[in-house]
């Protein structure tokens, strides 16, 4: 008799999420089983829950949601080496094919037949799941439980700050979600000469400055442009990242940067169509507009394990901890964005 | 009494040029006067004759046009070292200030004070011209003279070429004007896989051909999207060379790459708003869509000269040389397209 | 009852390799069997044969010898993906465990815990062969079947010729072995200014130059840095491939290389210690000196694929063809230096 | 009549400088006039006092010594723009050609026609020294004074840190002089995991803890490399800067780092011919060799300004000030060893 343990499932296609008690998964030769011990709330798992449009072509239900987690290996399979059970561990949320041209270029993170925990195979809103062991990886039990448990996030906020110099720079982060606010420890402990943040909520505003940020403006209400330029003795930043996803932001970015100087897209713009001014503020200003996605496999894991063992912190953006039966609170809370990262304990 | 010359002014604002015997140039302590033996014609300057909406804002006339040449020092001054009377030279038509942030961190090529010849200040389309020496380059005289004269569009087409892998890669080249065809031999000489070339004209998709593209696609006509596909296995290209600054060009572009390429923009679009879906054809793909501008200095100058040195021929791309009195005829080549490099002999 | 194969098996610690019958290698689930079409000679396999210092200690007969080769899939495990019987392949010999430091930072070629086929485990001197499929890379049936089976030693000249700028560069490759050959006419086709080799062997000379090298310098005869002097107009290489291992040529290689330029190692020195000029010849002059071993998995098996597909034509360096029962002739080649690459044919 | 002016001479080839009165400088049309407020002591100051062989050679007396300073601009040429009198400057010690290959590629630091301030023309142990426009650094004035006349050494230090991947990684210093120490803190500013120093000196030992080393090893009477293998769980450094010039060292860097890692060599070797395993632990470990010189022209400046601003602090390492007349004590420590940096006031 299968085992059975409790998770959040996509029953059907429309909104919502529901707690059910589901078999524990099986795992094959090459997989680990993991005791979920926290797990995060992405604006992903947001979209699957709500339901719109962002997802919702791709998601299938029954599926179990959620993708960012910290665990033990509770069993696995005969074929695994290099972990044991009981080891502590975050994993890779894509799973690559390592055979399409991509993968044989060392751009694993844009791997043409990946699959994504929580969006085309069951999550880790759960007390275990499944995984390839290698996609793991092992976590240090001195981290907060919540830092661990956001290690994926956190890895997109490090891709995308070392997708170019950071020593010595002046970078700006356009939109202060939980990525964007990791992002100002990140550039800080990497050496940045000034971080500037634009967000609208006050509660992010907030929290932007007390992470880190050397200046945070409010884009509701200020001339973000002339404030960077002052802020920068008329140079312009030497980067951006731009974390919204906002159409208006991203325009703003490729003209705060300074010429030569480069924009890197994390945000998924909100709107399938984005208009710039191509000719002034790319081409002829010579910038790099970057498409940032995922992790450097495994670059940037190597790379964030390092920062963290180094003493970047991030603690204070974990700002909420729920059990996870109380995750409608956690849904609502991103609603709002009134929170940072949101923790559910299985 | 100041010696005369003839040249092409641009004599008040409104279309033409007109030839004129003006006076010599006199030229400073670190200034060189040259003589020149050829000019070739840029877009620019066509853009300045037919005074349309690209550089009439930024053009001051009188003014001589012009800045593609290949000349002999004449006379140079006090502090000039380095060079000799006779020393045959092209130049790099950027003045830059080397004070600036850019110029202060190897950006000469997007140097915020710029001054550009025959835009800013006097140009070539004359007997002779005054340049700061520092800005010139020695030319090899077993060089074609047509060739010689166009370095500064090769210099273009070797930096945006080399903006990323080009040794067994496939790269795109979209819109075959004289700095696209110049692309496809620098490519083919720089161990490219395979150049797909996109182009309307018929005269230029025949020119695009004879220089060695391993496909050229009438983009009028094909399927550009599918063919690519086809051509490459389905894997798209590693990388695109953007020449045409035509919006639906660079949709394509954005389409054609591979996840994790590159977009490389030289040509300037020719509108000032373009709508892109960014988030799936940068941001989740991954691509690094680059803005192109000038020659990279002095990189770009020495890699032009390695290639020229080890075999780079691009000789059939001058495809017209003609006295500069007859620059119309010059001119209205440009308008027909019917042209590959247009050579003006003072 | 298991099926039996003809190998060239190292059975004892001594000089020398015996034709035997042996069993056809089982393989597991992630493996292949390869029906072994031609396998090259390489240096590695003189020493396992001759039984000299540089892989006695190493080496634990008995072992089939042997890691270059083509071949055709003849059967597989369960879990491989991605291929079929009767697929062309050849192969990365080097097997890693994508789980250390290195693996992790997409430095697989010098992962520590690397297994090398014929070295470590039972190689290619053989009908068949057993594999891992993650180390299979297709070929294609329009290659020279020499040229297929010698992918491998191909991929380390084409790493050391990438580990630096090539197109318009000056390049020099002291030592005209096999890979040292491979590397000129792959230099060439990535564009370099000028390739510059040294050799002593007058075959290997002949060869040199037959295969597309702008100078071949008499190593044994020749004032070799006054003749890169000379042939530079002073300036010095900007780069060297150090292809021989000899102290002397290693030394003379820091002296030809411009200020700024780099030396790339990949000939394995003949002695365990050189002795150099550290100050004058590589921390004054500001130079990079690279350790390089085997080939980036996978880039540079991409790199070489793409530059194969684009012309690159190394077939005049396969010189000896031979079958399998007469290898002792092929180790004859090898000693004499009077071959550039040996293939065997079970 | 010319004024005077103090100044520290070399007055003839043997030990020795004296304090004399000499001529204030004049300056051409592109130079400025600096009043030095304040000039350090580096180790090739010390060379040419005590005349040992490092410099004896390239020395012609009369010469004043000195080349690392801070000062304000006290007249200047008629072709200078973009300073004013008053500025606060210091200024890059290397005066380059801008004509020869190195300057033509971005690698002015290693330009062939170098002229260095304070060994091949007057320096910096002076009331005044003049020098190009062209070399001067504006300073900000927030800065202390003994940093501010640091800025040179500290930006070898910044040039040799930046020359590989510092964020997350973990980093051995070998040698804690000046600028070896100067790299402890710029590491830790950059996001290094780890920063592990060796050094003999006790003074300097308790110098690297008390600016930031996670670790300082007395290579006197530690094993090091046992240690380094310890604090690294078994994996060694990611790169090591070498800041030593003692062999011993060097051969221990290159076996503390990890395979695939880095090795910058600052320090310039204490002999002319540097014995090392360099198949084992070059080639075969694929590691990077660098030799670094200078810094560059100018992204290492611009580098170090940002990471000044951002918060770099390397107060703690100027650990003497003195006035000029009492030179003769800055040598003695100097030579003791038990002193950071020693700045003079003229």
């Amino acid at each position: 008799m299968t085992e059975k343990m409790n998770a959040l499932v996509k029953e059907e296609r429309g909104p919502g999420l529901a707690l059910r008690e589901v078999d524990i998964p099986s795992y094959g030769r090459d997989e680990v089983l993991i005791r979920v011990l926290a797990a995060s709330i992405c604006g992903t798992d947001y979209h699957i829950y709500s339901w719109d449009e962002a997802l919702r072509d791709r998601v299938q239900p029954p599926l179990i949601a959620g993708h960012e987690f910290v665990g033990e290996i509770a069993s696995m399979g005969d074929a695994v080496t290099g972990f044991q059970e009981g080891d502590l561990v975050t994993a890779e949320t894509h799973i690559v094919c390592e055979t399409c041209a991509q993968c044989r270029m060392n751009q694993r993170h844009v791997c043409i037949n990946t699959e994504i925990i929580g969006v085309d195979i069951d999550g880790c809103f759960a007390e275990y799941i499944a995984l390839p062991a290698v996609n793991l990886w092992p976590t240090d039990r001195d981290l907060d439980l919540g830092v661990a448990s956001s290690q994926e996030p956190l890895g997109n906020a490090v891709h995308t700050a070392l997708a170019g110099p950071v020593a010595g720079a002046r970078i700006a982060v356009t939109g202060c979600g939980p990525i964007g606010l990791m992002s100002i420890p990140v550039l800080k402990q990497c050496g940045a000469r000034q971080v500037i943040a634009t967000e609208v909520n006050p509660y992010r505003i907030a929290l932007a400055e007390k992470v880190g940020a050397d200046a945070v403006l409010d884009a509701a209400n200020e001339d973000v442009l002339a404030r960077v330029h002052e802020l920068t003795g008329g140079e312009g930043v030497d980067g951006v990242l731009e974390m919204s996803g906002n159409p208006a932001a991203i325009d703003q970015a490729c003209k705060m940067v300074r010429m030569g100087g480069r924009v890197s897209l994390l945000g998924l713009p909100s709107e399938s169509q984005v208009t710039l001014n191509l000719g002034d503020d790319v081409v002829f200003k010579g910038i790099d507009l970057q498409g940032i996605v995922g992790r450097r496999m495994w670059e940037t894991w190597r790379q964030m394990e390092g920062l963290l063992a180094g003493g970047l912190d991030v603690s204070d953006i974990i700002t909420h901890q729920l059990p996870m039966d109380e995750f409608m609170e956690g849904m609502h809370l991103m609603e709002s964005g009134e929170c940072g990262k949101v923790v559910l304990i299985p």
